[in-house]
Parts: C-alpha cells; sequence; structure tokens
C-alpha cells in the first residue's frame, strides 16, 4: 500500500514560536541561506554515505497545514491569528540544492543548502535532518558492514529492533542504497522496491512432529527456495543431517541442487566448516551457508580472517540501529541572509571550539577526481560564483594550516551539489532505488582504500576556496 | 492530524512464507501459545518499563491487506492463490494478554501473550517486537534520566536525531509515559499529548542586528514564556547581561518576574553558578536556568553532585536514541499449542546458553508487594490456571539455585497480564496518557532503591511456581 503521512507537524515547537516571531516582526520575509553538514563521521570511519533526500522531497512537496493543525496551534494560546492565516496557505517556495544520495561525504562541507524566506526555511529545519540524519546513519553503517562481507551479498533483518515503523521501512530503504542485497522487511520491499526475502523461524521447526519433517515440508512447499534454519536443537547432530535427508529426499529427485542453511547460533566460524565438510561429503555443493546473530563489520572480518565457510550474512539490531554509534549529528546553520536589495550577507556562528565554527556564506562543493587513477583526492568548497576551471592548475590548501599548499594539474572537477527546489517546484529527476544503489556503489569504489579503512582512515581533504577562506577570516575577526 | 498508517505489511517476510506454509499443511488453525520477553535490561539497570501497548492495539484491529498488497505478493510467485484469497480475509481473531504500559518489568517474564490459530500468531511477531522494543528501550532510557533529574524537569529534545520520523513522534511519547514534562516535538503534541514546548534557535539571535534585540523582540513576543538562549556568542560577557536587560527593560515593567534562560554549550557546572549569581545579583530570583548539550543521566547526576545551579534540562539524542544502548532485545516465542481437543501442549526451546532457554506453557505473572513497606519484592510467574492466594504462606525459590528457599507471609499479589483482545475483540479500556504517565511514576516508586541504582542494582527475583518449573525440567529431560 503506497502511502505518504503528512509530516508538516513533525517539527520542532520553536519552529513554529520563531516562524510567528518572524512574521510578527517583519522578518518573516527575509531570505536565508542554511547549510545541512555534520562534524565526524560515525564509528570513526572516514566517509559518510548521504540518504533520505527522497523522503526529505515527498516532505517538501506535501508540506501544508489543515485544519485540525491550526486548531491545535491556536489552542497553545502563542500564535497571532494572522500568522495561523499565514500558516493556512503555508507552503514551500523556496529552493534546495543536495548532494545525491548514495554519494560518499565527509565532515565540514554543505549537503544540503535551503534558500528560503525567514519562516520557511526555519520551520524545514527539523524534518530535514531528521531524514537525512536517520538515513545516512544507516547508509554509512550498512557501507562499512557489506564492505567487511567482501562481496558477499549481506541482507538487512532488524526490523524487530528497529527504533519505530519508520526506521525498520526507511532504514532498509538506506540500507538497500548502501549495498545490502535486500531485505527482511516486507513493507520497505513494496513501498521502496529493496527485494524482501525470507526463510523460516525456530518456531516453524516447533510446530512440526520432528525437525526432519519440518524441514521435507518447507522444501516440498519452497523447493526453488529452501533455506533451513538449522540451530533449532543441535546444529551439527540434528539440524545439519536432517537438512542433508530433507535435501536428498525432496531436492534432489525433482533435480534441484542449489538450497541453504541457515546457522543463527553457536561459534559460526567451527560451525560454518563443519557444516560446509558435512555438506559437501554428501555431494550438496551446491548449498549455501548462511549466518546471523548479532552481526557487525567487525565479527563479519573477523569471520572471513579465521576461515569461516560462508555464503552470506543476514544483519539485524546492529545495522538497522547502528548500534556501536546511533547518533548521526548534522546540523543546521545560518550561512547568509539577503538584504532587500538582494545582496548575500554572510553569517557565521563562532564558538570557543574552534571545529564548531559554520563555514558562511551562500557555497558550492566541487569533488577532485584524479585523472590517472579516477580516485577522489579532495574535495573544495567555493563561493556560490566560483567556478573551478579543472582545465588549469589550481592551489589547494590546509584551512587550519594555510602553509601547507599544493598544487594540482591533472584532475577533473565535479560539483556535488545539484539543484532540489527551484522557487518551490521540483527540479530534480528522483533517480529510482536502483540508480542510487549503483552510483553509490560506484562512488564508493571512486574513494582511495586509505579512506575506507575501519581503523584511523585516511584524512580526506575538505578545503575552502581563498576567496572563502578571506570572507570567514574577515567575519571571525569582525566578531571578536 | 490524527493519522493511522496501515501496518500489516510491515512484516519479515518469513511470517508470510511460514503462514503460506502453515495453510497449506492444514497447520494454519492450530492455536498457538507465543510469549514476548526480554533477557537484559538495557544500560545494567535494574529494570525496564513496558511501553508501546496503544500502537499495539492499533496496529491488531487494523490488520488487513487490501489489493495492492496481494498484488504485490502475488508477484514474488511464492505464494498460492487459495492463500491470498485467505489473506484477503485475514483479520486477527485471537487473545492477547499483557502488562500496561508504564509497568516496571524484569528478565525472563513473559510482557505480552498471544493466543491465536498458528498463522495469525506468526504474522504479529515482527510488529508487536518492534513496537515494545522500541518504546520500551526510550521509556527505560527516559526514566534513566529522569531519576537522574532528581525531581527537576527533564524534556525531550531529541526529534532531529532520531531514527526516523516514528522514532521522533512515538519515542516522544515513551518518554513522556516514562516522566518526561514535555518535547519538542510538535506532532507527539498533537497526536499523543505530550506537552509540546520550545524557545528558540541560535539562528533567531542570529537574525538580529544584535543579541539584545534579538533578546527584547522575543520577551515582547512571548512574555510569559521568554526563555532566552545566552550561548550565541559569550555566555557571560553578551549573553547573560543582554538577557537581564531584556527581562528588565521588557518583563519587569509588566510585573513578570518568571523567565528563563538556556545554556547549550560550555562548561554547564560553572557558566549555571555564574550565570545563577548575575541573576540573583540582578533581582531575577525568578529566573530558571535551564541546559541542554548532549546530556544522559551520568552527564545529570555529575552536574548536579558538582552544584550546578539548574533547573531544568533538555536531553536529545542520547535519550531518543537511547544512544549507550540503542537495542531493546525483546524476543517472540512459541510456548504452547493446543491439540484438537483444546489441550495444552507446552513446548520448550533449548540452547546451549542457558540463559536462552525458554519457560514454557501458557502463564500468568504476578507481582508480589510487602504489606509493610508496600515495595515490589518478586515476581512469580505461574502456568495460567494456578492462583496465588496471599492470605496464605507462600514458598518462593530460585529457579536456578533450587535449594534457596524462602517462604512469605505478609505479602499482596498482584496479577500483571491484562486481557487486551479476546476472540480479536478488544477487551481492555485504554487508558490515556496522563493516565500511564502517572501509573508508571506510581509503580517506579514500588520499587527499592536497589533495584533503582545505576551501578549493580539488586537483582529483582523472577522466579517460577513448582508446577511450571516442574514441567520446564521434565521437558528439558524429554528433548535430550
Amino acid at each position: 500500500m503506497k502511502q505518504h503521512l503528512n509530516y508538516t507537524m513533525l517539527c520542532d515547537f520553536y519552529e513554529l514560536t520563531m516562524g510567528n516571531g518572524y512574521f510578527q516582526t517583519g522578518l518573516g520575509d527575509q531570505i536565508c541561506y542554511f547549510d545541512v553538514f555534520f562534524r565526524t563521521v560515525p564509528d570513526g570511519g572516514g566517509f559518510a554515505i548521504a540518504a533520505g533526500l527522497e523522503q526529505v522531497i515527498d516532505y517538501i512537496e506535501n508540506l501544508s497545514f489543515d485544519e485540525e493543525d491550526l486548531e491545535y496551534l491556536r489552542g497553545k494560546k502563542c500564535f497571532s491569528e494572522a500568522f495561523l492565516n499565514y500558516l493556512r496557505r503555508f507552503r514551500f517556495t523556496g529552493d534546495i540544492w543536495a548532494v545525491p544520495e548514495g554519494t560518499p561525504i565527509f565532515p565540514g562541507e554543505p549537503i544540503l543548502t535551503v534558500r528560503a524566506p525567514a519562516i520557511q526555511a526555519q520551520f524545514v529545519e527539523t524534518f530535514i535532518l531528521l531524514t537525512l540524519n536517520h538515513q545516512s546513519l544507516i547508509a554509512t553503517k550498512t557501507n562499512r558492514i557489506v564492505r567487511s562481507a567482501q562481496g558477499r551479498p549481506v541482507s538487512e533483518f532488524g526490523s524487530r529492533r528497529a527504533q519505530g515503523p519508520d526506521a525498520a521501512i526507511l532504514g532498509a530503504r538506506a540500507s538497500y542504497i548502501a549495498g545490502c542485497s535486500g531485505t527482511a522487511c516486507t513493507q520497505a520491499d513494496e513501498l521502496y522496491g529493496s527485494p524482501a526475502g525470507g526463510t523460516m523461524a525456530h518456531s516453524w521447526v516447533q510446530m512440526f512432529p520432528d525437525e526432519l519433517t519440518a524441514f521435507k515440508t518447507y522444501c516440498q512447499l519452497y523447493p526453488h527456495n529452501a533455506t533451513l534454519l538449522v540451530d533449532t536443537y543441535n546444529v551439527l547432530n540434528s539440524g545439519v543431517p536432517n537438512a542433508i535427508k530433507a535435501f536428498q529426499e525432496v531436492l534432489l529427485p525433482q533435480g534441484i541442487t542449489s538450497c541453504g542453511i541457515r546457522l543463527d547460533s553457536g561459534d559460526l566460524t567451527y560451525l560454518s566448516r563443519k557444516a560446509r565438510q558435512m555438506l559437501d561429503a554428501a555431494g550438496l555443493t551446491g548449498c549455501k551457508i548462511f549466518v546471523s546473530n548479532a552481526l557487525d563489520e567487525y565479527l563479519i572480518r573477523d569471520l572471513l580472517l579465521q576461515g569461516a565457510a560462508i555464503d552470506a550474512f543476514g544483519v539485524g539490531e546492529r545495522l538497522i540501529t547502528s548500534r556501536s554509534e546511533p547518533v548521526f549529528g548534522g546540523v543546521y546553520k545560518l550561512a547568509a541572509v539577503e538584504d532587500s536589495e538582494g545582496n548575500i550577507i554572510p553569517k557565521i556562528k563562532i564558538s570557543e571550539n574552534p571545529s564548531k565554527i559554520t563555514t558562511p556564506h551562500f557555497k558550492k562543493v566541487y569533488r577532485l577526481f584524479d585523472r590517472d587513477d579516477g580516485k577522489a583526492f579532495a574535495d573544495l568548497v567555493t563561493l556560490h560564483d566560483e567556478t573551478v576551471d579543472d582545465t588549469r592548475p589550481l592551489e589547494l590548501f590546509d584551512p587550519a594550516a594555510t602553509w601547507k599548499r599544493k598544487t594540482f594539474t591533472n584532475f577533473t572537477a565535479v560539483e556535488l551539489l545539484q539543484p532540489i527546489f527551484r522557487g518551490g517546484e521540483l527540479a530534480y529527476r528522483v533517480p529510482t532505488i536502483e540508480e542510487v544503489r549503483a552510483y553509490c556503489a560506484r562512488q564508493v569504489d571512486l574513494q582511495w582504500d586509505e579512506v575506507k579503512r575501519f581503523e584511523n582512515p585516511h584524512n580526506y581533504y575538505v578545503d575552502l576556496s581563498q576567496k572563502l577562506w578571506d570572507i570567514k577570516q574577515q567575519l571571525l575577526k569582525n566578531q571578536r
């Protein structure tokens, strides 16, 4: 069932009290620029994966208050009737730029920019952040897990431990973008096309008089998709021998040799190797071994290092909640306003903590690729009206240690931020989930292995253009 | 806007393949009993808080497949037409018992039991688990944070870091049940009645020519609810002095003495104490100090131990994701089936790991309270047809160390599992959120302080009746 909730009211209450304030003080139509960016990669990784833009687009297109919402707000007794009337006709009329879903992203660079009248630009903060934060978190974690599996399929299995229905469905969506082969979540398949699959629970085995009957029945029902859960009683003494019998008695006579077993507990290295020997000895070399049980990228890496005989993984709670780091810290900060003549006035938020100082102004982001090996080597954040000409030498410098400078000549420059909305109208062809998934895999391939390392990855360069750096320094001086 | 999504399709795909299998093999109508229980309390705590039942009820009442769902399932080419026809008329016809929302719950005891025909009982697994797991997780974490604040109000502020829209909205609901005073999430207030509130972002301050103008404007707009964010530029040199000026120039002339400031960065102990002195020196003793910034129960406890001058807390990402332990591990296990004469046949799932062995049969849970101090001292799990008579002595024993026995005489026994559905019909008055919140606070008060401790809490007793223990042992013997 295709369905959209209207999430207009999913906003922090202060977006509304500030909106009412801007409305009443005549600031409501002042054009503002807000950037979404994040400060640290979860799990100490080298990059994150952007995800959630399609849901941001749905949200923006459906922004509207109904009479029930207005009645609720009236009851709070802090909004003027004029403002409530304004909300009755509220819709988004501004511009949005964003990096496509599936793009590797780095700390400090804008991944989405909103240009809109103050009330609107402020209002959309909560939903944009929560959607990008959630799906980028799950996509980032998934990509780590998928890379650890070294080409073996990884299925998302975590619905039952997800943080609410959307976390299950949209988490499955994000995990498919970032490389999972599918999900156990049926609704994620129906709504978003992440292929759903699954086998059996222990209760299936318990419902029959014995394990062999349960297995044979399943093979009769699903001869072309028979993956048997072998750990209800005892994996090596009962589960695997009964699975072999069921395959031999039901599948082989039909000429079916592809089948599978699933291990969901115990020492997966030991059990998978023993099971592989037993299956091979029975001539079932086409039987795949599928494992699950609180896995993550570190456990998968260890299993494979130890020579576990595993063909595919099911990953649940540690993926769907990004358990080791369940927060993606994207923020939404004012970068500029326009005066009445349309001049852009850059704004900065300073902090005692230098890493929390924002980069002001309306900006662009270029990703620079080496022409020799095709790999990305730096991102360059520029003013909105600067152009990087990749036919000419380009000097980059470290924005914190400006004496570190290097000139590049042999590169291509690709702009990351795409126009998504123009004057409130969608200006973007929303790609299919398969396109996003393929794009993500390609873009991750364009990152150096040093950036993809789990421990102490190379710190990818996100530099500022000289003009942007100068403006930032000037604003810092002015504030002091 | 009151809205319900239909989450029928939010199921693990294997619920459907198993359902089709039960349907085709004639097991579909066999009556099964499944229990939801959990094995460990998050964060090493002494108890969890049950939450999410209201959403389980909504789900059960709205269970139905539409034609689009059936078309999608047909496209998977693994379901019989007869089964798809069966799904067209699918609804829940069974019984459900559950502990009320807000109840302190302990590992190993059933917190929800389903009795229904096999297909139905299996089908509802995913949604029931995800809903109880998510909301119980957030309620449990919230209750820890609220207790750490020692009576000071705690607001939920985490929408922007929540794991999807539902995690924001339903997380705010769960946090209100467990003791938060309110939320920043507007939609959680509109839908569930967790009071929404909020003040201003840094961008409000940045939108005005200077901080004092921003503050005075806000005080003029919201004189009865003026909490000013004082850390945009410099807390002690600019923020607090400007707030004092704004209060003195705008509020005091109107006779308004209640107001507030919010600190969102820096050393909250030092800054709050300095700010308190400055406010008091200006005669603003009625001004409350509100703090936020990645807080949790440990940081709050430390701030208060150090004498921070804080009146209220805003808690975001570490509450709304339960960051320190973002998974609540509730499971759904077959406990019994009925034979054709209606006899209950207990079922057990064994495991190499003794803590993973399930407790079989259709059961009840009694909570035992000491008549002297009113406190809960143990839970007793019994067979469904046993009754605890609290006018007579009761012998309890440790189910793992059965020689440890003790007889209690001065107690009251209260049954925890309430009938929720009878033959598919709702048999429960769903309490209001205010009733649930008050009930939760009362029940937490009935726990010993030793159980409420954050570190090494007392291990609350969850014992089995002699009859139930005997049946479990017999089944274990039979399986060997």
